[in-house]
């Protein structure tokens, strides 16, 4: 690349720098704060022109580079840009994100420490149903008396849990055994820092409809408080590219070809051929998840669904 | 899950013990061999129904919940697998190789060992001239005349290399300096592990036509000789899903859809809201890479492309 | 190296097939099975020699390489080797477990299923008191009466959390959300994957006597009942040399040199220059952490301490 | 931890920010900038106050606590900072660096763009010579006749060299090809990206006597010149604790007790059963490694060494 190498200065996102500390309010008692954060939009074009080096001039701006690096699934120029932050989320929920395992994490021991005094609550009518399409989510919630009988319960039980790790630690049981019984929603805390790919990646899942609710609040927050301000160009691709996005196999690829060709006899020959249209007894067809999820998309896109 | 503990058989593959240790030639003077593996199809899907628990019963079947796993993209079950390798692969293309860090790897040391007497070489027919519309690859061959005589300075050069070489290891030079010199094509060997899941990306970036073919043709022959055989319904499914598929972004979709219902204004009106549609002074539209990118795709789909 | 290339059989490790998918009880209700392997002390050896190729000649067996690849924390090698279990654990000692990254996990969803019915309880004598010198440990056992008023207390709170759970189930609710209130030691279940060199940092600090003694007792079972049959030159070695270790700072180590020469007044020198014996008001010096610690070195070491 | 959650100001190091873009010379045409960075001493005090809560509270100072995290490697908070550097780097020395793969990497790319021009070379008096007594090392420099004529071999090489890779690239040869036969010593630049504790894992290796010269020289200047400037308590820590630290294994501790203790029978007992004392034919012992490992640091600590 032969690049200049002269005195810098420090890169900085003031629209970040204006938040830096500042608590977002999450769930009934929770919170998410930036402490710190390394790059910007810039840093990744930065790294991809070192590795692509003349390939990205035809690019004239910043803008398009971002653009194509995250639609061709360019990953490590996102890695260039880092972001801390302090949270305060739900055991429960802190159980799903430290699955991502690309990040590093300091959280508040409750050997060291005594457990933070707050689990969360749920309101009356922030009580879900159990959806039966979905066997992982939930689907309405639950009627008014129904969830005020829970809210009461949940209230009573939480009394009691605190009750016991009290006395156990009155007692002079071990904080690191004494917090045994502690409900799965005690809120913890943690500094979390994860660079931008793995972010988006982290993003992607967690702002997605199926995520839990709970998860999905804090993922909101970081994505469009968090992230937006501080790399507003990759944000915006991340929008157009990654979210909405959908994703077609070769199959339904062909199908499609078929489809736009006016070919529907090709199109159920090649779906015929993968299986996907075998008869069942009771007339139409054996029930079939890549079928009916084209099927899907096909009227999502208004066109013909051959088989049916 | 409530699983059954009782004693159980190691799980094997018999149609990978068959070439266990067996090495398959690449290149000129290159190699793969399969060292040691764990897991098969099954540990998939052992793995995922722990998991998802009752939310897999659905899925009657191995193939179909595999095939289910590939194509939403989950991945961690396909993490309990792993292959271990023994490679010999030219120090450049094992300089891309090595870029995917989630492996382990133990590669001879020409610190502490001669280094390999032989370097890639190639054939007169196999000179590649450089892209024009892709600054990255190569397109076609140079002609006969001149392939000769670039393999005959090959020749020569590398002679050069390994005299210079030898003469300051005779000369008692430390090893770890005598090679400062080696051509980037001089072979080198290695033990290379890698998980099932990181190895299917692996392998849908180097099987990729837009990889170089070098790595191209260990890639291959990783996946159509090794990966087929070791879990043949996850190959089917990779092939299906991964291989050969396509993806698009919201406004691709959004335009596609307009395409589909036959409102071709609508569809226009999304691309110039994108900013796709600019007129440039000498007539047409300035140039756009999504707007051809999605052009390309709309033709292989037979759907008519409404800016043209 | 130019290795052979011809047919291998796959490496097995009798032992270790022995016990493949038996149950090791741990605590009142928990298990560790293997449920597969990769690897056994050969592959280390294996891995070692091709990268150091002729370097290792002069260590003439593998139980000698072995040990210097540990004694030298020599790495990689040891990344040829993957244990999967099958596990039953706590929620709360797994949140440590999982803690470690480099590992591969499928752990069951209680979105998806059913939480297991089961929250580790505690005997009456079982009841650690808060250690005062070590702000994470647990020192001695609460007095039989209150242990056994524990005990009875535990057993009412977790009849009352599991009632909750399943009268919110039986309401209706979703299960990602009913769960929200259960004990952190409900019993969780999950596939847990990991190579040795991983494994064996997880075992030095998890067997450690500072962890908590119920992920302390997981990690034992997995050292001295499943790594120990598995790869007995490995785990000879690490007992050597990773357990039961010490490491000695630069300065202490210049003061040992001291004290060993017989020169008190150049150790205390040393000291004085690292300020570690500042005069205390009280007479004395003030507490100084390093000093203390290495005090208690030298006590174990029957060496002179300067300052006392 | 209930931390005050207020606007704060962004972490920054001026005796860092003032060479930041500022090239260090490294080898003849190598080099190494900061580009950016996050968190600072501050940060690592930071991210353990809330690990370890009120544990933290005994360590009255920041120094004292940081001391104290890298003498019991406490890891996680010094992952909580990040460097980022442009290095100039002969591709050999690049091999080794890049095989530390906790780390984030854009390296200009010889396929989009021509390689450098630009070859390590060596000056007469700089060619070192094969270490007998260690196979991956050098020991002196050839004599100065030899070293001018290896000068003026290296420099025909490597015009050879380039005039090979200019005529490819003149013929059409695609980049990509063309470059196979680069000397491994061509420069090549890249963007990396490491968290300071791996940063610390790799200076403790890199900055060792026993690692190669030419990386030795970057990891010194990274060491010496950056992060000491940049985070002056961790790396004062870092000298005394990791560099110049030394390991004894229990069988080495027990020894050395039973010397410390005046019991040289003890001493010559255990090592007796730990199989040290093997007579030779020849009289004295058989070679044994571990034996002379101790021995020699015994004569470091001036203590007697019972075999002898």
């Amino acid at each position: 690349m032969e690049q200049k190498a002269e005195k810098l200065d420090r890169p900085g996102v003031p629209a970040l720098d204006e938040i830096l500390g500042v608590p977002f309010k999450v769930l009934d008692d929770g919170l998410i704060r930036v402490v710190d954060y390394m790059g910007d939009d810039q840093a990744i074009v930065q790294a991809a022109r070192v590795s692509y080096g003349d390939g990205t001039k035809k690019t004239s701006d910043d803008r398009g580079l971002i653009r194509y690096l995250l639609r061709h699934r360019h990953t490590t120029p996102f890695e260039m840009c880092v972001l801390k932050l302090h949270v305060r989320v739900p055991m429960d929920a802190w159980r799903q994100w430290i699955r991502h395992r690309m990040s590093s994490t300091n959280e508040t021991s409750t050997r060291y420490s005594i457990a933070i005094d707050s689990a969360q609550t749920t309101a009356p009518d922030q009580w879900r149903i159990q959806a039966t399409d979905n066997k992982q989510g939930s689907d309405g919630w639950v009627e008014k008396g129904l969830g005020e009988q829970l809210t009461r319960d949940e209230a009573a039980f939480q009394n009691h849990a605190r009750e016991l790790y009290n006395q156990r630690l009155e007692n002079g049981v071990a904080r690191e055994q004494a917090r045994k019984d502690l409900p799965l929603c005690t809120y913890t805390e943690a500094y979390w820092k994860m660079d931008l790919h793995n972010l988006l990646h982290f993003l992607s899942l967690r702002m997605d409809p199926h995520a839990q609710k709970e998860i999905r609040d804090y993922a909101t927050i970081i994505g469009q408080e968090i992230v937006k301000r501080w790399v507003p160009l990759t944000w915006e691709a991340f929008e157009d590219y990654r979210m909405g996005s959908v994703f077609y196999s070769r199959i339904e690829h062909e199908i499609m070809a078929a489809i736009g060709g006016g070919n529907m006899e090709q199109a159920i020959a090649i779906a015929t051929e993968a299986g996907w249209l075998k008869p069942s007894k009771k007339g139409g067809f054996i029930r079939h998840r890549e079928r009916d999820e084209l099927a899907g998309k096909l009227k999502t896109l208004n066109l013909t669904v051959p088989w049916e």
